[in-house]
């Protein structure tokens, strides 16, 4: 069965990753875990400051030559009566973010920062300025019951995170 | 900075989810998220009782006509510090796993049984026996810190999940 429409809302304003599956220049898919923000009926997903190969991005690579792109976003749960994905078919699109950011990349970036709290420590945006800019073409879901939902950030914390995570601010 | 070997190893036997990407007949790629088993170099998932749409199955059509199918193990956490990716490049297959299974598939039926609790009551193979087999072709990695990995299938349950998926044994 298909997530009700204020659980998908839910999901794309909170869920804290998505995998992202792009075209590699040989026709394969490529996949890899992005953070991500809504704004409206696009997502942005910044390049950002983590440390990475030096070469540009196979995902920035793969979306300049063909800008179909799909995005995932699940929970996995041990009860399997609780599973449930959300999938988006999108068209993807590089962006150079103008430093200072302005208009929706501004507000891209304010969200960036509001949602994931390491970037108080990680560069939101690595040397370049390239987020990625997924438009929203269509959405599906699936549920595999009508059990209450697990669509908070936490559900996807290992359970001593709150532990593991503590650190003292340096 | 890639995983360490014995960090693979753990993930691939213990790492309850993977996505599945796979290409559309009109080139997309395409994202499901599956449950597996390893043995030796190859990854199986079943198409399994769960709920699901009636006609035959988008992974399974797509790897019918092309078996290029990249998968995904990866972990978030709110630190980031903990997070790692495993992606293998795998070439798919659609196998009709024979009753009784034999062989290599009674072995993946049984790790199965063995990896996943909810194989007690889902029956573990839909009417039609379909399973998918991937041979892993290669295999890239990464994390983001020498942190202690999370690896553990409890990485990604809920941290009520222990009180959530009590039940009465019926």
């Amino acid at each position: 069965m298909e997530l009700p429409s204020d659980a998908t809302e839910t999901i794309l304003a909170r869920w804290p990753v998505a995998e992202l599956a792009t075209i590699t220049e040989d026709g394969r898919p490529h996949l890899v875990p992005i953070v991500f923000v809504r704004t409206g009926e696009t997502l942005w997903s910044p390049i950002d400051g983590k440390p990475k190969s030096g070469r540009e991005l196979a995902r920035v690579r793969h979306l300049r030559r063909d800008p179909r792109a799909t995005l995932l976003l699940h929970h996995y749960d041990a009860d399997w009566s609780r599973l449930w994905w959300l999938r988006l078919e999108c068209v993807g699109e590089v962006v150079t973010v103008a430093a200072p950011p302005r208009g929706e990349e501004a507000r891209a970036i304010d969200a960036l920062r509001a949602k994931y709290a390491e970037y108080a420590r990680v560069p939101i945006l690595a040397p370049g300025n390239t987020a990625l800019r997924f438009a929203i073409g269509s959405l599906r879901s699936w549920r595999a019951s009508g059990e209450p939902l697990v669509v908070e950030p936490s559900g996807i914390e290992p359970p001593t995170s709150a532990l593991r995570t503590q650190r003292s601010p340096s």
